[in-house]
């Protein structure tokens, strides 16, 4: 299972330590680079507000199974939290799709490091991935 | 960018086109089944009511850059759908965790089918993962 790098993130973050714990809550924008061969696969993609970007942790530890969290003392099972360090460190945000031009997605809502490869891209889709409730918790 | 298997996943869907297109809304029950290696990373997870599987479409096709979809006639770019043909076939779902015993996870709301490699396991977050509002639809 080889992954192919469809595009690069440009993002404020520039160095391990600088990223936010969650984009979600951020302000700042960051720009998903599609390369020209993938350039393609957005089309559409305009009409989704939000969506949801797969990218890889480049500079993630794989060798960590148990860690700390930023929320407290115990050491969990990796993946009870959502560590960059894993064993396969695929990270996932639902991002705000600000625009798009091209092929750069203007977003808001990712807490990638700067260069980070992107993995995927998919369509935000309330019905299927939204759960009503406030029962989940950091 | 070489991805592990962290386990594998044992669902009722034993063919491509038995898997539902969305498993969110089925109420069948799929194990995943964590590889002894990786079953230290599961502790904790038995506290979260909902997870975030991602899992490989081992049977997806790679060279899929435009897609139709089942909801019209209306071709897309791949990365505006939720295919599990595309680059890189890493699905994504929001599961109901139902029961947890030893390595495996009792989940509903998986459509992956029988084998599928599981890649990874996240705990859902609703401050961050859930987006207020019905406006994001197939």
């Amino acid at each position: 299972m080889e992954l192919i790098s469809i595009g690069v993130i440009h993002s404020p973050y520039k160095r391990k330590g600088e990223a936010p714990h969650q984009g979600r809550v951020m302000n700042e924008e960051a720009i998903l680079e599609i390369y020209p061969e993938f350039q393609e696969g957005i089309q559409n993609i305009e009409e989704k507000k939000h969506i949801i970007v797969l990218y890889w942790c480049h500079l993630g530890r794989r060798d960590v199974i148990k860690t700390a969290t930023p929320w407290g003392p115990e050491i969990k099972g990796v993946f009870a939290t959502r560590s960059p360090n894993r064993p396969n460190p695929i990270a996932f945000c639902v991002a705000d799709l600000v625009k798009v031009e091209g092929n750069k997605l203007y977003v808001k809502g990712v807490d990638a490091l700067d260069g980070s490869p992107i993995l995927d891209i998919k369509p935000y889709v309330y019905e299927l991935d939204s759960i009503e409730g406030p029962e989940d918790t950091l």
